[in-house]
Order: structure tokens, then sequence, then C-alpha cells
């Protein structure tokens, strides 16, 4: 095979990232953004500059907004976007893919790969190409402004499953040549169940959302997430746990999650979030219209619900959220969100759901 | 038919309030308590001091916590007790109810005297009572210590109706001998779907959760039910709305109370709320163990989305408040509160139900 070749989809904080981190390793990474003028700048920029845990300077090869282009030729198609705009991105690639190509969506939130299969076989892509997921962004970083990227942080792993499952090491094997962080999983459901921020940002956002709206500043995981807030969201994390139980997975609680990544003890999501130290300044919302809502709800709660649904996991904490935060933005992310049709899902019996994610 | 006697359930503001007037008025009326503190109090006080709308003294013939006695020989039963209370004492006094007697709610909330007959014969109570039960209270009180009560006002009119609802001016009649304020309606369905404390009360204090749990002060109409949270009251308005469509009758908006109860006009009710001058220094609450949630779940939203479910009416939004209040209270007011089984409505067709209302 010839050296790997990648495209990276969306020119924000992670993609000029990765674009500049391939370049440093040597890769060549063509990048592509849906904003014209995000194009021009770093057109005009030339030249990528990194500094943090990894530095340095690259050229970039190509810079485009025509997304057939960008993903000519390329092995792996790093899908690096807000959840909420893959199943248009991967309607636009449809047509342009080519056998043996990969999609990784960095990350997925839950359901981005059932989602993005679903989307290829809607829009009839014949190609034969492998769709993953990671649980999370590579990066801890941010970009200034365009042709500058500053990473914070390497994650030393993360997981990366594909569907059907069984595909998940091939993709990993083919990233390790430039990523050793990718780890196989064995299914997405992993990677889509263990959305931690689909249990830490809707409820609580909702139950401040008169404080939001009077735009009082707070706290928001030492202030916003009170202990009886912390109950919500440890409600709507058992509701999770039953699930991927149904499913036959083993999902990490939310209280396991703050463990093992933050070290944070105590003897509940209240007390743990308290020790949590890259928590410190970080201030809730100032505003109803957040991606804790936008995102978090139809690419987290919806297809968790939606799953739990299939599966006759009842999920009220869950749907109760659901309905509040879609009445507070006077829309329906039950369809507007990943529902069971947009997974791919819709009609099938657990066992069948179980044997087509594999 | 002798001199109406009344006996008064209920010895806080409201239900002191009733015996000082009555007294003043030259009605007899016998008070119980459930407090042992509280009628012992009430009888070292011997007499009831009423000042403000109403001024005088009187004395107080009875005050027991024997609810046998209380209600020994009283024509009119007035029940001035919170709604949550109301099935546990009524269970009490069926044993001693005798033919033609009639108890009074005030007020009933949601269900109250749907609540208190199914209670009663489930009890088998043979006696032949009427049940009826108002849509809010005769008085703006207060009492500052037993034995004193300040009638801040006494409401020019207020709804009664009965179940039957045909006996709505029977209780009315016998009502109207002391207290012409008390005006019949056809049916409890009037009353019991006029709850603007279902609509006001627990929503915007589960999505100001976070800020109550932290004890930050804030006025709860001004700067609590902000346009966002106005929103979720009015859709659940609407769900309310049209529960009574589906059930036959024309409730009056939450935009209509307003401007009818307060004069308060505007282009949506978050606008309104703005013009109430009535609600100039009514704080939020500075707990979640609070009535807005214990009260105003179980005998407001929880037996209207009974009522909606068995009519075929969904109730997404007050369903979603309730899993939430439930959730902040680990509690299960479905089960506690005025469910279908508890109104004695359970299994009955639309149909069935309209006809026992009546």
């Amino acid at each position: 095979m010839s050296k790997l070749q990648f495209a990276i989809i969306g020119a924000g904080n992670g993609g000029q990232s990765f674009t500049g981190h391939l370049g440093l390793l040597g890769f060549s990474a063509r990048l592509w953004d849906v904003d014209p003028q995000r194009v021009e700048e770093l057109r005009s920029a030339k030249k990528m500059v990194v500094s943090g845990a990894v530095a340095g300077q690259c050229d970039m090869p190509l810079v485009t907004g025509d997304i057939g282009e960008a993903i000519e030729g390329a092995h792996i198609i790093m899908v690096v976007i807000p959840a909420v705009y893959q199943r248009s991105t991967v309607k636009a690639m449809a047509p342009h893919l080519k056998d043996g190509q990969a999609i990784v969506l960095n990350p997925g939130a839950t359901g981005g790969a059932l989602e993005a299969r679903a989307t290829l076989d809607e829009a009839g892509c014949r190609a034969d190409v492998l769709v993953a997921e990671t649980d999370t962004l590579l990066y801890a970083c941010r970009s200034p402004r365009p042709g500058e990227a500053i990473i914070g942080g390497v994650k030393e792993g993360l997981s990366v499953a594909a569907l059907p499952g069984r595909d998940g090491r091939r993709v990993a094997d083919l990233l390790k040549q430039a990523f050793p962080q990718y780890q196989p999983v064995s299914s997405v459901l992993i990677t889509s169940l263990n959305n931690a921020n689909a249990m830490m940002h809707p409820a609580p956002t909702i139950l401040n959302a008169g404080r939001i709206e009077c735009k009082e500043a707070f706290d928001y995981y030492f202030q916003g997430v009170t202990p009886a807030l912390a109950r919500v969201v440890e409600t709507m994390d058992s509701e999770r746990l039953a699930i991927g139980k149904a499913l036959g997975v083993d999902v990490p609680s939310i209280h396991d999650f703050y463990r093992t990544s933050y070290s944070a003890d105590g003897k509940n999501l209240h007390e743990q979030l308290q020790h949590v130290k890259a928590y410190e300044g970080i201030k809730g919302p100032t505003t109803l219209n957040t991606r804790y809502i936008f995102e978090d709800l139809p690419t987290g709660l919806v297809p968790l619900s939606a799953l739990g649904n299939a599966m006759g996991v009842p999920t009220p904490a869950m749907n109760a959220v659901v309905e509040l935060g879609n009445i507070l933005h006077g829309r329906n992310y039950w369809t507007e969100g990943r529902s069971l049709e947009k997974l791919g899902l819709a009609g099938l019996s657990p066992q069948q759901i179980k044997a087509k994610i594999g």
C-alpha cells in the first residue's frame, strides 16, 4: 500500500490539529471545510503552525470546499465536525466514495457510525467503505486563528469501533501507522454508549434554565450540578447502563468515568465532581441556545432513548429531559435527531439489532 | 332545617378564618385539627380574634382532635387543609358521616371531589353525603398565632361544584345561608381543571432547580418564569385545555386567568406576568423540598395527566415535569398522587368517565 493519505473533514480546532499533526508526522492530509471563508483564510495562511504538546509547522497540500476533491485518494477520511452535521456531511461525500476508504468519526457521539452507514445506504452508495467512530477526540486543542493549532494534549489512548464490529481491528491497523493511540473495541455500542456528554450536559442545563436565561454566572459543574441534579444525572445513567446490559455491552458508569478519567472519588456523582480539577473555571452556558442542548439531545439522549425503546428498556428520565429541551428550543429533536429510522434500526427486533451491529 | 351547623376541618390560616368569620356571622362552627398541640393552643386561646376585611371576636364552641366529634351534627363540613391530606382526612371521617351531610373541599385542587368520593366508597361509607370542591379559597388570610386570623380579603365570588354535577346547586344553596360568594358550576371538571397552581408552580420550580438548591434569591414570577420557561408553562396549559375539550368543558387558558384575575395583559405569559402587581416580593423557594412540587405534582399534574391519559389526550410536557420532580424528590408521585385509581376512574372509558362526573 502506498503511504497513508488522509482527508480531514472539518477545519475547526480538531481538524486543524489533525492536519498539522499529520503534516509533522510526514503524512499527506487534505483539509475540507463547509465554510468558504474558512477555506479562503486557510489558503492564505498557507502553512499550519502547531504548538503545545506537538510543535512545528507544515505545508497544507490542499484546502478545499469541494468534498469530492478532499476525499479523492484518501485511505482514511477523518470526520472532525460537530456530530449534528455528520449526517449531511456523509451524505455529501457519498457519491465520491471509493472501495476501501475508511470513514472515522472523531468522535461519533451516540450512533454516529450507525447513522453514517444508514445515510450511505439511503444515498445508494455502493462503494465498500469502512465506517468507524471513536469515543472521544484525540486532542485537547484549540485554534486561535486559521492556520494555528494549539495542541494542549494528545490522549494516550482512545477507542475506535467499526460497523460491523469485526472491522474495528482493520480500522485501527490502518490508523496506527499515524496514530497508535486508537485502540480497537469490539462494537460501536461501546463507543456510542460511552457518551458522558449526554449525561452531563442536557439535564443540568435544563434544570438550570431559569438561571441561564437570566444570564447569572455559575460554575457549571461545581454549582450547576447540585446534589439533587446529580441524582437526575445518576438516574439517566442507570438507564444508559440498562440499555448496555440489554445490548450485551458492559458500559462503565458515570462514576467509573470520573474515577478513571479524572481520578475523582466520592460517594456519589455530586461529590466526585467537586474533585475534578479540570472543571475549575468552566462556567455554565449564558444562553439556552447552547450545544449542551442542540448537540447533546439529537446525538446523545435521542439515540440513547431510541436504543432503549428498541430493546424494551424504559428511559423516562432521558425522555423527560428531551421533552423539556424540545419545548425550550421550540424544536422536535425526536425527529430531527438520531431516531431509530436515522440509525437504520427501525422495525428491527432486539435480536436483529444485535446481529446488525455485530 | 335547624340553623346551619359547620365543621371546619383544619385549623391553619384558612380554617381559623372560617371559624372566626362564621362565629361573627352567628353560625356555630366546630374546629378540628390533626395536630394535638395546635388543638391545645386553640383551646387555651378560647376566642378567635379576627381582623382585616372582617373584624371582631367570637367564642369557639368546640376545638377537637376527634374528627367524629367535630363533624357530628354538622350540615356542612368545610375541609380546609392542603390537598395532599384530603384523602387521609376524608378516610378518617368516613365512619362518622351521616345522611345529608355535605363535604366541601376548600379548594380541591385537581380531582379533590373525585378522590374523596372514591375514598368514601373504598371505606364502605353508606351515608348519603354530598361531596363538593371549590376552585380556590374564599379568603386571602393568615394566622400569626393560634386564635388570631387576619383576613386580608374576602373574594367576591368563587366556584363550587359537586359530584355528580347536578348536586352543585344544592351545595351552593346550603352554603349561601352563610356565604353568598359560592357560585355553583355544573361539574367538578370545571373546578378541577382550573388549577393555575399546577401550571405555575412545578415547572418553573424544576427548571430553576439548580438556582434553588444553591439558595440563590430570585423573584419567582418576574425572574423565575423567563421567556423560555413561560413557553413550557404555555405548552402544559395547552395540554390542560385539550383535556378540557375532550371532557366537554370549556376551560379558561392561563392567559385568560391572568387577564381576568389580575388584569394583566401581554402578548404571551411571560409579558403578562411582568404586569402582575400582586407578585411583587414573591421570592422563589429556597429549597427543592417545596409545596410547589410536593403538593402541585400529586394533586395537580398527576391527576391532570391521568385524566389526559384516560381521554386519549397526550400530556408529554406535564409528564416530563412529573418525572423530573419524582427524581428530584426521590418519590413516585404517579402512584402517591391522584392516579386514575385514586380518582375512582381506573378502567373506565371516556364515555363512562363523563357519565360518572355528570
